[in-house]
This record gives C-alpha cells, structure tokens and sequence, in this order.
C-alpha cells in the first residue's frame, strides 16, 4: 500500500491539523509527517499550491488528496478498520459522527475569540457573547458521552471523536475556562495520551509567532 | 426495523434540513417527517426539547437520535448500502466526504450574506467582502468533481454530496451569482430532481415569513 503522508501547518496553532494528527498517532497508524508553517491565517500560497481547498490538513495516498479533519480519519478508518478511530457500534458510530460533525460546524463564537495556541500560559480572558454558550453546549456533549461510556475518553477507548475535540481541549485549558470536575478529569485524560505530549512538545519547539492568535 | 423519522425545519429557509431530506427523497428512502417551524433564527424552544444539539435537522430512529446533515447522510447510507447516498468507489468516497465536510465547515461569507429562501425571486445584491471567493472555490469544487465524473451530479448519479450542495443550488440562483454553462447546468439538474421539485413546492406553501432571511 502506499504511504499515507498528512500535510498540516503549525502545530502550535493549527487547531484544524491538530485533530487528525493525534487521531492517526493516537491509534498508532503509520504516517509520513510534512508541514508547510502559516505565516499568516489568511493563508500561504505553499499550502494552496498542495491542498484542493487551500487550507490544512490534507492526506495524500497514491493520487489521492483528501482534506477537512474529519474526512481524513474517516479514510483512514476505513483503510484500518480495527484500529478503533471510529465506535464499532452503529448507533455510537452514529454519535461519534454527529458531535464530530458539530464541532466542524459549530462553536464560531468560542472558536475566533479562543484560538488554540498549545504553548500559552492559562490565563482569563475577557468573552465576547456567545462563547459561554458554546462552552456550556460542549460540556453537555462531553459529559453525556462520558456517563454513557464511563470514560475516561469519549467512547471509552480514545478514538477519532477525542481527537476532533482536541483543539477545545487546549482552548479550554488555557483559557481557564470550565471548572466541572468531570469535565476536568477528560481534558487530564487527554493532555495526559501520548499522542497529546508528542505534539506539545514539538509545538514548544516551533519558531513561529501567528500574531492574531496571540490574545 | 424502527421507522426513520426526520425532524426539519421551514423548507423555505433551512438550508440544514434541506439537505439530509434531499438525500434521502433522492434515492427514495422511506422516512416520516415532523416539521418544527423556526420563528427566528435564534431557535424555538420545541426545536430545543426535540434536538440534542438544540437545532434541526435530527433523525430519530427508535431511541437514537443523530444530528449533523452529513451525519444523518452518513447513518443512512450505512443502513442502506445499495441506495447510492455515498459512492462505492473507496476514493470517491473520500472526495465526496471532503466535499461535504468543506460545505459544512465553510463559505461562512457566502451563508451568511445570502440566506437560503426557496421561494424569493431572482435578483442580484450587494455582496460583502469574501462572498466571490466562496463561490469561486464551490465553482472549483463542482467543476473538478463534474468533470471526473461526466455528469449530471457531482458523482455521476444523484448522491448525498450534491444534497449537501442543495441549499448553495438555491443561493447561486436566486441572487444571480454565476454564469459559467457548466455551472448552470448542474444547477439545472439539481432543480430539475424530484425531490427538489417537491420540496419547493411544499416550501412554496409555507405561512412563516423569517424576516432575518428576506435579503
């Protein structure tokens, strides 16, 4: 089989990149790694010139160029099936789509006035409207899940549906903005995988500085 | 097996519920459908009581409730594999979910100027930053797919990708905002689909005036 090469940005700040990154290392699927840096998030002509829709990540196999997060792990999935990125339940297969799905979609609010920025120290910020509500709305999807699952990931067992949420997993943290204990102990549970430890620590090492996701 | 019931919104304006009930009536899946009208884009509370993610559209089917357009897309396509909702070709799967995904996650500029409206005449208006970049990238995307394929849809036959499209079908025509051939015979075809023509019509029927989305 040829090789699957994913294309992202910055790990410091590409919170799009982030999520199929730690799926893939997460379950321990071999991959060739390339990274074309964001100068600025309006883009990089490098990353138009590789990716059909101009932004990363993207997953190269063969000819074939796949882009957005989710779609990513879905193929992969699909190339190996048993390496649990989704539920093997229809219904929770079902679940994992769907809160996946609303992250992609969703949480505009919180998403542009939190960016994901791995190596900043927490602290408050001041909130626009709107973010609480998108905080109060993860927290439900997190904690329904984790009651139904008993944890200490999404559906039990890390799988593609954790890694989606890993960029809110950040952006809560450093913005120091939940206080629940069950929702606390998830994000200890994945600050704490090992997929999770290998990115910061190549995020600690980048050089660049996005400006606008500095706040 | 249980019933399928999909819950949608206004036909006249909710590009979300147009989707999944376009791709399901387009490859003729029996399903019961429960409309909840939107009083204003800022939800209704039955919609809240009925939907976990507090919108529409949500697909029930005994006790599981999936929420997300392409992950309804997705449910269904698995319960019924032979309907056509998703190519079967591994990579064409791919790009259609990229397609799909990028549809959900994107073209914030293009979804917001230019509300989905069924029944508004044809006309041209003022278009902020950003909108011509949208259509030029959903042009790309359609034009690259269609090409491949040979047409009429995305994929060949109808499939859920183009259903994903439906609502974007109904902004380029109603605000005038293309005119390559190749792109307005798509449009065509797409209009020209039963399960368009139907839900236009219903859509036509419609009381409820959404003031928020009569651009």
């Amino acid at each position: 089989m040829d090789k699957l090469t994913l294309y992202i940005a910055n790990k410091n700040y590409s919170s799009w990149s982030f999520r199929p990154w730690m799926a893939l290392t997460g379950v321990s699927i071999d991959f060739e790694e390339v990274l074309i840096p964001l100068d600025h998030l309006s883009g990089n002509p490098n990353i138009k010139a590789v990716s059909p829709s101009g932004r990363m990540p993207m997953l190269q196999h063969g000819a074939l160029k796949i882009w957005e997060s989710f779609a990513i792990i879905e193929y992969v999935a699909e190339l190996y099936p048993e390496a649990g990125l989704l539920p093997n339940d229809r219904g929770e297969r079902a679940l994992a789509r769907s809160v996946s799905m609303e992250m992609m979609s969703s949480f505009r609010a919180l998403r542009s006035a939190c960016p994901m920025n791995i190596r900043r120290p927490k602290g408050k910020i001041a909130l626009p409207d709107g973010v609480s509500a998108d905080i109060s709305r993860i927290e439900t999807i997190w904690r329904d899940l984790l009651q139904k699952s008993g944890g200490p990931f999404l559906f039990g067992a890390f799988s593609g549906a954790d890694a989606m949420f890993a960029p809110v997993v950040n952006r809560f943290d450093i913005y120091d903005l939940v206080s629940s204990a069950d929702i606390l102990a998830y994000m200890s549970a994945m600050k704490a995988h090992p997929a999770w430890r290998k990115w910061e620590e190549a995020a600690r090492a980048e050089p660049w500085i996005v400006q606008e996701d500095e706040v």
